[in-house]
C-alpha cells in the first residue's frame, strides 16, 4: 500500500488523491488507526460498523532480480494507466508474460494489438487453468495462431537484470529475451491489517465471513477480493477474486451494515474473457475440482457452430458440459469459440443454479434464427449427448 | 401444392424435384393415395405409421387484386429463391410489405441491403405482436431510422393493377405505389389432408396431437408446421410455426415411430430475430397472454448496455421482465437491443422453465468482463427491480 500520498488522473479526467491510510485496526475499542499521508499525522478514528474491503494484491516471484525496472503488472486502474503511458512512450518491441491466466492472457491481447512480439510463460502445462486440459488446447492454438510464442511446462526460474533493468526471462528451459515482462500470477487477498487484528482468516488467506459479508468479530465487516465466498454447489468457502462477485458482496455488507438485512448467495465461479476474437467462458465446477470432490460425473464436448453453418460470421465453437452421474445434474460448463460464443454460458449458470439435468437442458426452448446459432443451439448439442451418459 | 413436376436448383447447387403427391388418407385401411405427377398415375400405399408433415401456408389476403403480378411471398426455399432471382434481374426501386412480423421485418432488411424504398403496412398498432407495445416502439423507432415508411393501424384494402401487375397498395389511409408487394402476413396449418381423412384438428386448425405426437387416429402421427403445441408455461395447445419446434416435433414423432419412446417437453415461445444491427428475442408469456389467462402480474422495463459503457460497440439494450404477482416466479422476457442482446434470451428461457423467481434471476452468477456485458448484466438489472414489486 501507499506511504505516501498518491495522485493520478484517469481517462475519464478524475483526479484521484490517495490522501489516508488506515494503518490498524482494534476491534475490541472499535476504532482504527489512521494516516494522514500529507500531514504526517496519526490518529484512532472510532467505528460502529467497520467494512474490511482491502482487495487483492498481486502475486510477486520469489526470483532473483524480481525488483528490477521493466517488470510490470495491471492490478489498479493506476498500474494500468502507468504500464499504458510506457508502451506508448518507450514502444517496446518485445514482451514475456509470466502466467497464462485471464490477466495473462488479456494482456497478450493488448500486447498484440501493439505490434508486439509475445511471448508467454507458464509453469502449468496448460494455460487458463480455470478450464480442462482439452478446452485449454483451444486457446492454446489460438494464441500460437495469434503469433503469441508459448512456453508450457516452464517455471520462472530468474530474470537477468542488467543496469537495472530486465533483459531476459530464464524459465526451467530457457532464457527469453524481453524488453519488458508483465506479471499475471495471480492474487491473494490482501489481508495483513485484518490478521494483524486477529480477524480470522479463512479459504486462501481471504477474511472469513459468513453469508451476511459479517466478519467473525462483532461490527467488523469484508468484502471484495479480500474476503472469502462460499461456491453454489458445493457450500464450501471459495476465493474468487472477480469484480461481479466484490460488487455483490459490498452490496450485502452494505445493506446489512445500514441495518438491513441481505445474505450473499455464492458464487458458481462463472467467468467469461476475450483474447483477440477467441472468447472463452467457463461456470460451475470444473474436472479438477469434481475429483478433489470425490464426485462421481460424466462429460462430454462438442463442436458445433455460433451462428447457421452458412451464415456469415459464422464461427466454432466448443461446448464441455459435466454432469453428476447419478442425477444427471449439471455441475459444470465450459465454451471456447468465435465471436457470439462466450455469454452462452449465462444459460448454463442459470440451469445449474436451478439444479436442471442434462436431459431437461437438451429440451430447453432456446432462441433460434440464422445470425444467432445453429438450428440447435450448441448447448443443446452437447446436453443431449450428455443425457446418454446421465440419467 | 404442386400439381405438376416442379425444377430448381438450391444456391448449395442441389438439384429438387417433386416427383410424387398424396392427395388422400385412408387411415381405416392404413393408406394413402399417390398421384406420380410425371406419369400421371394414382395407387395406394399401404402404411404402419403415417407422418403427417405438411407444415403451413402462408396467409393470403383476400382482397381485389391478390392475384396480381408482383405480390410475393417467401415461405419455401423455393419461394424465396425465386425472389431473389426477380431481385437481381427486375431491379424494383420500391417495396410494399405487408405484415410487420418476424418475416416482413426480416424481408424489411434485405429489401433495405438492395437499397431499395420500403413502406410496411401492418392493421395493428404496432409491430412484432409477439412483443409488448412498449418493446415494439423500439423496433420501429430502429425502422424508421433505418428509412422504413411505417404505416401502422392501416388494413389492406385492395391492390391496383395494371395490366395484370400490381401497381399500388390501398390501405385504409392510403395509396403506396410500388414495384413489388411482400406478403408477411403469417401461416396457417397446411391441415386439407387431414381434415379430409377426419384426423380431429385442434388450435388454429393444427393437427391435434399427444406430447409423443401421436394423433387422435390409430398408426397417424404428425409433426411441424402443420401439427399442435403446448405451451409449457400453461400447458395449453398452441400452434407454434418455427423451425426449432418442428424439428423438434419431427425428432419425438421419428423416435416413436420407430419403436422408441420420447415425449415433446413444449414450448417456451422462444423467438430471436434480427433487423440490420438491431436484435430482438422473446421467451414465455407477454402481457396481452398473461392478461386473456387471467393471471396477476407485475413488470419492469430497463434500458441498458450490451457491453461495458466504456467498451468500443456498447450498444442500447431494453429488457423487459414479466412475473407472477404471487409467486415471483418469472413470466416473460423481451429484449430489444445492439449486437449482444437477443440471445441473452436463452438466459431467461431456462429460468423460466425452472419456476425461477425475480429474486433468484438477480442472484444469478453471470459472466462479466467489458467486451460482454456491463458489470451487472442487463438481466441481473431487470430481474432486480422486479424483485421488488414480486416476493
Amino acid at each position: 500500500m501507499a506511504r505516501t500520498p498518491e495522485e493520478f488522473r484517469t481517462k475519464q479526467q478524475i483526479d484521484v488523491r490517495v490522501l489516508h491510510e488506515v494503518v490498524g485496526i482494534d476491534p475490541k475499542a472499535g476504532r482504527v488507526r489512521v494516516v494522514d499521508l500529507s500531514a504526517n499525522r496519526e490518529w484512532w478514528e472510532p467505528y460502529d460498523h467497520l467494512l474490511i474491503a482491502t482487495g487483492a494484491v498481486p502475486l510477486r516471484p520469489k526470483v532473483p532480480g524480481a525488483d528490477a525496472a521493466g517488470i510490470y503488472g495491471v492490478h489498479t486502474l493506476e498500474s494500468g494507466i502507468r504500464l499504458r503511458k510506457i508502451l506508448d512512450e518507450s514502444r517496446p518491441a518485445r514482451a514475456v508474460i509470466v502466467g497464462g491466466g485471464y490477466i495473462g492472457l488479456e494482456m497478450a491481447e493488448a500486447f498484440l494489438l501493439r505490434g508486439m512480439q509475445v511471448s508467454l510463460v507458464e509453469k502449468a502445462p496448460q494455460v487458463m487453468g480455470t478450464l480442462d486440459e482439452d478446452m485449454a488446447v483451444h486457446i492454446a492454438q489460438a494464441l500460437t495462431d495469434r503469433g503469441v510464442t508459448l512456453h508450457l511446462n516452464e517455471g520462472l526460474e530468474a530474470f537477468e537484470v542488467r543496469d537495472g533493468r530486465v533483459r531476459a526471462v530464464i524459465t526451467s528451459q530457457r532464457s527469453l529475451e524481453t524488453d519488458i515482462v508483465l506479471l499475471g500470477m495471480g492474487v491473494v487477498p490482501n489481508t495483513d491489517l485484518a490478521r494483524e487484528a486477529h480477524i480470522p482468516l479463512g479459504e486462501r488467506g481471504a477474511v472469513r465471513v459468513d453469508r451476511r459479508m459479517a466478519t467473525q468479530v462483532e461490527g467488523v465487516w469484508a468484502a471484495g477480493d479480500c474476503a472469502e465466498s462460499f461456491h453454489r454447489l458445493t457450500g464450501r468457502p471459495i476465493h474468487v477474486a472477480l469484480g461481479t462477485v466484490a460488487n455483490r458482496h459490498g452490496r450485502v455488507a452494505g445493506m446489512n451494515m445500514a441495518g438491513g438485512e441481505a445474505s450473499f448467495s455464492g458464487v458458481l465461479g462463472t467467468a467469461v474473457t476475450r483474447i483477440c476474437s477467441l472468447e472463452i467462458a467457463r461456470t460451475g465446477l470444473q474436472t479438477r475440482e469434481l475429483e478433489a470432490l470425490g464426485r462421481s460425473f460424466v462429460s462430454r464436448t462438442i463442436e458445433s457452430h455460433t451462428r447457421a453453418g452458412y451464415f456469415p460470421g459464422s464461427g466454432r465453437i466448443h461446448v464441455k458440459l459435466l454432469a453428476d452421474s447419478d442425477t444427471g445434474a449439471v455441475l459444470g460448463a465450459q465454451i471456447v469459440g468465435e465471436e457470439g460464443a462466450a455469454k452462452r454460458i449465462d444459460v448454463m449458470a442459470a440451469a445449474i443454479t436451478a439444479g436442471l439435468t442434462a436431459q431437461e437442458v437438451s429440451e430447453l426452448d432456446l432462441g433460434y434464427a440464422p445470425p444467432f446459432s445453429p438450428l440447435w443451439d450448441p448447448l443443446i448439442i452437447a446436453a443431449r449427448l450428455l443425457a446418454k451418459d446421465a440419467p
